[in-house]
């Protein structure tokens, strides 16, 4: 029995994480939930799953809840109250589905609990990846991916050696705005960009998509999960989103990853890995899906991916600092104070004004996504 | 070091296995060579390989290479000699890239002789399937598919649960004749069905492909070589044959082995396997490729499919009249002495006048195997 504690469980990925919870009863129990302020949600899932704690970040959202909720489950809040429930004496495996670097502390504090980490969480690896790879290593604790990416690649390298790895290749559906033009993007909307052609997700995540960051991201927790060189993490467009990612062999062979677009279906594969059990899903077909499209990224007009790439290669505190930028920038975007191409401005900004620390403690990491916030704030007043 | 004995050495898959030996001169050598009646071919192969004992079938053309080679290596011939080749103390790998049954004896003796198998030969599994399964198991033998579709397989299999498999997915290229209607098949020629879209092969799996008999083959032996069930076996055609077959799991997740057009991949896979090596082969670049088309085969036009499966599934003897009926038909249509629709007509033919014999001993396999010849030929007699 894996008995697991949930950072996010309200969010899109935290729902789809109870939902394999639902499916299996028998194999995968809930002791502990976290969300930021949804008390209504957060009351339905106590109910159903009668975890031994639960989180809101927000104080007065939990003194709400703790009003609601009858004497069963612990109620905390805040940053305090999110780290209680990833260390929760009773969890094995803690879920990280929280948006953005919020959840980084409370995950380094369940590794050093030696819980088992079943991450959706981007930010984590990005901002501070060395720290983390490292905490897991010390602790001897496991990490699987949630991602459908790096869940494929996961897959893909099952029963092979990583050294004999010639490169990952990261697939990319191209976003809301595939194909247009840096005119068009100069005047779409946070509406526009939400509207994503394969996958619903997250309002944060499908900017990212539209950007390519998303993508970004990925390369670099590509780069942290399977300690690869970023010159042997590709990135290749496939708008269908069927194959979910690849990887190329020494010897020229290439192990793919294809399924339907669900994310339980990595959800649970991580949750349940090394089983692999039946889902609820529908098979996939690929005589309807019939092509499979793949092609060149269109880098120059969604400069972000690079970027990505960059702050990568320059590595210390760099990825924190374009994960920070980008955090506000989307931020500002979702709620029309900026367009579009202000994101990847915001982010080169803040690239280019940091001062790389090489080999950052924890504390540098989170100064140095502090001021990058505030660098990203700053152009509202400042401009471009 | 591997020590190769090889089995069909101056044919298509022959040439590319010493190909792959070229290439890794320090991890592979070869001890046996053996062909039919090439007495050129093995000249130039023996003073390159310097095996112990090389084999011609026709006992006259074997005469002659004696004659031309010096002492080092022995020469023998007929299916004796075949049999000394893959029984050679020096080997302890067998290649099988004999064309039809004619390999099976020297199979099952190499076996025995506790030899490590790597089988490019279809035919040794789908007429004896069952007896050379039980001989690997009891001599505690590996046997490694060279064909690119049961690599793939293979590959997708790596580090997986076979009760994990929901279905074992061959693709299929179409062979020559995908989208032609019956009225036009009636009137095609050998030459026409030589020209294979995707692979360049020899003659016979050619025709075999564009019957599709050869892809109801695969499915026998993927039958054999996976134990699994029939109904667990799909097939989808795939036009470009860069998928080079898929495996869906329980959980819905499909892993697939994709590469470019080159046996070798899948022969040094074979031949080096747990290790991957370097190939000289290009990266398959899917941004060139751009489209994996996937769609249905159609089993009206191209009956042979069904018919492999059918065979299959009732098992026994039937399968190897399948195989000896449509070797003969083959045979006749490369010498246009028979039509391309005659094909299926003599598989067909063969199987309806065969009284199925359970659990055959291999001495009934051959009987019916040799029956199923004589009623075959007698097509050009009485035709249909």
């Amino acid at each position: 029995m894996k008995a697991l504690s949930i950072l996010g469980s309200t969010g899109s990925i935290g729902k789809q994480v109870l939902d394999v919870c639902r499916w299996n009863k028998n194999k995968l129990s809930v002791v502990g939930l976290a969300s930021y302020n949804e008390v209504e949600d957060m009351l339905i899932q106590i109910k159903e799953f009668k975890p031994r704690m639960a989180c809101l970040a927000i104080e007065e959202n939990a003194e709400e809840l703790k009003e609601k909720v009858n004497g069963m489950t612990e109620i905390v809040s805040g940053a305090k109250g999110l780290e209680e429930v990833a260390c929760i004496e009773e969890a094995n495996t803690v879920v990280s589905s929280v948006v953005g670097s919020v959840g980084i502390q409370a995950t380094i504090k369940a590794i050093k609990s030696r819980k088992n980490l079943a991450i959706a969480n981007k930010e984590t690896l990005v901002a501070a990846g060395s720290i983390v790879m490292n905490e897991i290593k010390k602790n001897k604790v496991k990490l699987m991916p949630i991602d459908s990416e790096h869940s494929a690649l996961f897959q893909c390298l099952t029963g092979e050696k990583l050294s004999d790895v010639k490169k990952l290749i990261l697939t990319c559906s191209g976003g809301s705005f595939k194909g247009w033009k840096r005119a068009e993007l100069a005047k779409v909307k946070a509406s526009d960009a939400l509207k994503h052609p394969t996958w619903s997700m997250g309002a944060k995540i499908t900017i990212d998509s539209a950007t390519l960051m998303n993508k970004g991201l990925e390369v670099i927790e590509a780069h942290w999960l399977y300690n690869m060189p970023y010159d042997k993490i590709m990135t290749v467009l496939h708008p269908q989103s069927i194959v979910h990612s690849m990887v190329e062999f020494i010897d020229g062979s290439v192990m793919a990853q294809l399924a339907v677009h669900d994310m339980r279906l990595p959800i649970q594969y991580a949750l349940t890995y090394p089983e692999r059990l039946p889902t609820r899903l529908e098979s996939l077909d690929l005589t309807k899906v019939k092509n499979l499209e793949f092609g060149k990224i269109d880098s120059e007009t969604f400069p972000c991916l690079s970027y990505a790439y960059e702050a990568g290669a320059k590595g210390g505190t760099m990825p924190a600092v374009m994960n920070a930028a980008n955090e506000i920038a989307v931020a500002l975007f979702l709620k029309n104070q900026i367009g579009f191409l202000d994101i990847e401005r915001i982010v080169r900004n803040a690239m280019d004004a940091h001062k790389i620390i090489k080999r950052p403690s924890l504390e540098e990491i989170f100064e140095a996504d502090s001021r990058a916030r505030k660098k990203a704030e700053e152009f509202l007043v400042k401009g471009k």
